[in-house]
């Protein structure tokens, strides 16, 4: 699998950057994060000049990072500004920085060219920051290749098999879907509507609502990174006004943030906003626990298929049926992505 | 190594398949086995023809396997008999189905090509479904390659060393064998007949004799899978009688189902039948016990061949004797099996 | 990395080597070691001639080997002595045997053409075997290739990042060191002189010296194997004298043999003789939980460093200083031994 560069991936959830060393590896790339005293994220690449040990194993000095090893010391720019035995410090004595942004609570690293880091390209996920919205998140690491989460993501159908009893019901695998590709913005648009569904019990609990509801799924992944999925649930029935307001019904933004690690690893950021019960904290705690629960079938699943995938690479078949458009469509602007000009799969 | 295709190999003792699925890997083949509610076993290909998942980590729905990542559905056939979200089902749509019988208490299942599976083929093991004979079973999976429980279970000789206060006593290492091979049916006999020697604790616990021994071992190894050992204990100066009943003797019969897994992996399925202390339920207890500690006494040292032999190939030589004619004859049919028409080793 | 072949290497101390069976790996050969009933220690192959069975998994009879699987025998000598169920032993039954050196209480083994393996050849330290000093010793397996630790022990300055509270003081780092290689014999020679600087734990408990300190380290290394580290330690102002007695130190003489186990491997031995509080236990006690802790914390460095070189072969890049050039010094040297003729690194 080859990676898409020059572009903007989430390299952690803001609350996870702190004064501590975080070392995460994107793209292959071994990166170690620290806030300096001032809160501002940093991003700097994990190997010292020395003798390539890991910085994060190490620990700050102030806004420096002192390398565990032998002592040399780097600020937030990447410069050494301390080397062990001598005064003199070696001009080539820095480890690159990476272009950082922080926006809607992600912590964004720029993987490629940093002439051609532009933060407008970065697409927003605003709920996250939106104090009308209560939110939980989380991370799970995958053993398991980029595109098996893009596809997982693309084809909620799943939710029926892998999650009955959390947010899968029957209607999930049995309504059409609905697929859109905004080809110049680079966007795929997957919907489902289910006018007359059963209500699981995450928004069941988390809503109060009894009986049977309206569910409309509409999915928005901007590649490589960021999925989007606008979730609406409403007593059955209750359909959205064709114009203005829509404050009958609930509505959870449900964010993932989608980031290569290695070859066969990857980092699952995810998020739940919703516009209820915001303060409600034992909501929170449910839908947390839940969600977080969901993740992990996905990991198991994702998981068990890596290994598959990769002990059987010969084998390798798929048959692709409706459901399928979605994940079809992601896989096919991603390869855009990591070739520019050509078409073809990216795995 | 190279496998011998177009065979009938056990994927499982009956006891072990039922109304869980049941995932074995044949020759590299993974399978998913369980049986229809009439009783029938059924062997199928363990990958979704959708995205590969495993059909093994989902649940059956009476006689069809609903897969367990998007509800592919599957009949005892291999046939799809439901997908999500449409009517219409692809008509390529359909995992193998592998040829299986049940016989002499094992599950059979052919690796080939399917037009070329002959019932007629596999080798009896009858005791092991008879009501005058108590049977004790198990399966041990090994971290090595199949060549190597071949080579363990034609030399006994090991069985002084190896399996000393269990099975084993000085006479086997001390006593030649004598090998034959049936060319035409393809089978090797190996025997050693202890006409004075030492009763090892297995058969002075399960037989109740006090005091020295008549032991005769004959081996008949049907490549590539079934392994019978024909044990016939006696009170030392009980010979056989040249014609008609042997009823004065304790008769054992011990078999082994050799079926390669992967290139590094294997089964190890066993079983003792013996027509002594039939209805003994300590003796059969005591004899489970007893060969399941041989077995991981197996295990444990071809394991460690396992990784001797896959770290130092380039240093793999040996130096054979006498005791290693039936192993360098079991060999050399292998090979034939893996490649008809030539002779080599299959290792 | 390639290895310096026709050396004397540490495969124990001789502590380690009784009437037990000892598994030791030197520069890729397997090794069994143990002693005979007359104190002799033997070096043998690791694997019996037969299936190549390691004997180390096997028992000694008398001053003999019996493989644990078919009971083939070998004398010290590495003759085979015993195959079973025939009397007859084949002539080329041997395994090899490795020219043994027990000396300054290392049991040196010879790896390459025992033609050319000489005793005279083999480095001392004498401290280790000589009564006048108490020893602490133990040895330790890295994860790790060897030339890290050549590299981790040549560079003292790593005292004050990564074992800060043990052994190390800003002293360490700060102070410039000089480097001098004999070529002739082929030995580096690193110093560094501190004449005021903070008394670590590991000399302030084990001497009782309160207050600052003269602390000299004077390394020779003579490669491949063996690391002399000559410590002085006396209160601040005293210096050792241009000639004569230097009674009013404390001198520790720390000692590590650097075994290559695989290209991934290492053995690290190490001993700590000191001149000092010779009979007081407590001190022996705490300088060997000392030492066994400074030793782990290298190994865990090391350990992570391995998994990164290994990982991310093609940006390996390095930016040496002058305190590196004891380091580099050691891998010219290591070098010339691999390759006799050539220069280059070892690497």
């Amino acid at each position: 699998m080859e990676f898409a560069r020059d572009q903007w991936y989430v390299a952690a959830h803001g609350v996870e950057v702190g004064r501590d060393l975080l070392a995460r590896t994107v793209l292959g790339e071994p990166l170690v994060l620290y806030r300096t005293g001032a809160g501002e994220a940093v991003a700097l690449a994990d190997r010292c000049v020395h003798r390539r040990y890991p910085l994060s194993q190490s620990r700050l000095d102030g806004d420096t990072v002192v390398c565990g090893y032998h002592g040399f010391t780097y600020d937030p720019t990447g410069a050494c500004v301390f080397v062990p035995g001598q005064r003199r410090i070696p001009r080539t004595a820095r480890v690159a920085a990476y272009p950082v942004v922080e926006q809607d609570s992600f912590v964004w690293v720029w993987i490629g060219d940093r002439e051609r880091a532009d933060p407008a390209m970065i697409p927003r996920a605003p709920w996250l920051a939106d104090p009308r919205y209560a939110v939980v998140r989380g991370m799970a690491p995958l053993d398991a290749r980029y595109g098996l989460l893009v596809d997982n993501l693309m084809d909620l159908s799943h939710e029926t098999y892998l999650h009955g009893g959390y947010i899968g019901t029957p209607e999930v695998a049995d309504t059409p879907i609905t697929t859109e590709v905004d080809e110049d913005r680079g966007v795929v648009h997957v919907s489902r509507h289910m006018d007359d569904a059963e209500c699981p019990p995450f928004y069941a609990r988390s809503t109060g609502i009894q009986g049977r509801i309206t569910r409309w799924q509409d999915i928005e992944y901007h590649p490589p990174c960021l999925y989007l999925l606008h979730s609406r649930i409403a007593p059955q029935g209750v359909y959205p006004p064709a114009q203005g307001e829509d404050s009958d019904a609930f509505h959870a933004e449900i964010v993932y943030a989608i980031t290569p690690s290695t070859a066969h690893s990857t980092y699952d950021f995810w998020a739940v906003a919703r516009d209820f019960a915001v303060d409600d904290e034992s909501v929170s705690a449910y839908l947390h626990q839940s969600n977080h629960t969901v993740v992990m079938q996905d990991v198991a699943a994702l998981n068990v298929l890596e290994r598959v995938i990769a002990a059987e690479p010969e084998r390798y078949q798929e048959l692709s049926i409706n459901i399928d458009t979605g994940g079809l469509a992601a896989r096919r602007l991603l390869a855009r992505l990591v070739a520019p000009g050509t078409v073809g799969a990216p795995r």
